[in-house]
């Protein structure tokens, strides 16, 4: 992991010699390219098998949501934005049935809809093991771009979704024996088909200085804005963020929910930073946000309550 | 293969009703998505190693010059168009090396450059096998789409761009022995780094009623054309279709020229259709198009002089 870190940036850096159209190159949740006056977005996901899922726990569908909502998730959080197409480019399997195909094809349609957007093209190879890589096209409305830098010491960080969930939910999928009780269905529909807040992150891109979706977990995430606003990060977790579900699901079954709030992944929650003058404007219009903490002058991340160890997502 | 045919014909049909700003969408090289006045264009390809390469034949550069080409091929076959960025989601081995990544780099960046596009965003998953998706972003120039539909009896189908050149690229490729002549080098390059006919494109636009690019060999070529314009093919092989070094490989290894033509694939040449009446201002214009046959009335593909197997493309 650290290995792929460390070639992202590399590659950040080596295509950072970027034409004037191309506003935003690699390096944000998304590209952003303008034509006219219009900003248009792109971004790509992927997921694997026995990597990000294993076939025997994955139907077609929960393969579809998946793909699908860790793709457009990008798109959301560049501020004011709506997917309008995506491309699909899948590897498969031989021994994958018509039936299979059918139910993924059904379930893309589903997802497409429900995010307004239509899937344009897509391309087929025969694999060993299943990949679905997804290409999502937007457009932002108007001309105010979120992204990944913007935050200045003074801001407040805040949060909207559970974190850690799909972490938890992915455990339970994993274990032979379930409760079947409520939490635990919730927890694992967070890993299949996590919440994407395609209405709320239109009124936060009125505020936000900075946004990300959290796909790696908040530590990693509040890494990435730490080191690219060179800013100190004060955290200080609380329940909100792990949400009803997982609190009692950790509760439970003996773990601490903190844990996977901060070394979760997968989650696709929106982490964002405003002006504190917007504190009680946001906290009226849109109700389930919740304030993670403050952005302030130095360096580094502190998180108040909690001395665990920092580990990376490991998906499978 | 025919599998593969099927379930694509199946994935037409089941997304055809999109959305209105949607102008073309999954079935034709590229996917045109309308914004303002504009047209925008969208394809995706991708590289599977032990389908498209054996990793033992393939050098880093020769991957990116392949991916590339395969899928700018696409937006140069709907127009007069210019591909502006792309996206690449690929599965990496752990076992490359930091060297090997940074020649990959290098030679999509020179791609891109040649190319006149720029990467703009990736992402990248741990896999058994190496693959390599693309998708490509570009704009058409002026309002003139050319699709696969449009050709009608009385037109002259053409093309441009030597084919089975890729096919006897990957036969020698194989071969223990080779004979490090010319021809062999050349088909080998065909295979690797094939021509892509950016500038005759944006000409020959101007008069073609169809236009596709040979991706998986003539006759699948001419049976696509075929059967979407509901239309007779006649055709007659003649050697500029082989183009010289095939035709002298073909001679010193006792090939048939003409398998390779009508059986090969992954030559991304283009093939099109123009009204009759442009015949002479196109060979003019455009000295290394060459005739393939005649749109007539009717159904069905008709090639005078061969009466070999069809037989779909092995990749490996």
């Amino acid at each position: 992991m650290d290995r792929e870190y460390k070639l992202i940036e590399y590659i950040h850096n080596f295509f950072n010699d970027q034409k004037k159209d191309l506003i935003i190159g690699p390096g944000d949740d998304c590209a952003v390219f303008k034509i006219d006056k219009k900003l248009l977005l792109f971004t790509v996901d992927e997921i694997m098998e026995d990597t990000h899922f294993l076939m025997k726990f994955s139907s077609p569908s929960n393969l579809a949501s998946k793909i699908t909502r860790a793709s457009v998730s990008d798109i959301y959080s560049m501020g004011k934005a709506l997917p309008k197409i995506c491309l699909i480019s899948a590897g498969f399997p031989s021994n994958l049935s018509d039936r299979w195909f059918k139910e993924f094809l059904m379930a893309i349609k589903k997802e497409c809809s429900y995010f307004n957007m239509d899937l344009a093209g897509g391309n087929m190879v025969k694999a060993d093991k299943l990949h679905i890589a997804m290409t999502v096209f937007g457009i932002l409305k108007g001309n105010r771009i979120i992204m990944r830098s913007g935050a200045k010491p003074g801001d407040l960080l805040y949060g909207i979704g559970f974190m850690g969930n799909a972490k938890a939910g992915l455990e339970i999928l994993m274990k032979r024996k379930r409760k079947n009780e409520v939490y635990e269905k919730y927890l694992i529909d967070s890993f299949w088909k996590p919440v994407i807040f395609k209405d709320e992150s239109a009124i936060i891109s009125n505020y936000a200085t900075s946004m990300l979706d959290n796909s790696d977990g908040l530590y990693k995430s509040l890494e990435i804005i730490s080191k690219i606003n060179n800013v100190k990060i004060e955290v200080e977790l609380n329940e909100k963020m792990a949400g009803k579900y997982l609190l009692k699901w950790a509760n439970n079954s003996r773990r601490d929910w903190r844990e996977y709030v901060i070394n979760g992944g997968e989650d696709y929650n929106l982490i964002f930073s405003i002006r504190s003058k917007y504190k009680d404007l946001i906290e009226k219009k849109v109700p389930n946000v919740y304030q993670i903490g403050k952005i302030e002058k130095g360096n580094g991340i502190n998180i108040k309550n909690w001395n665990g160890k920092i580990k990376n997502f490991k998906h499978f």
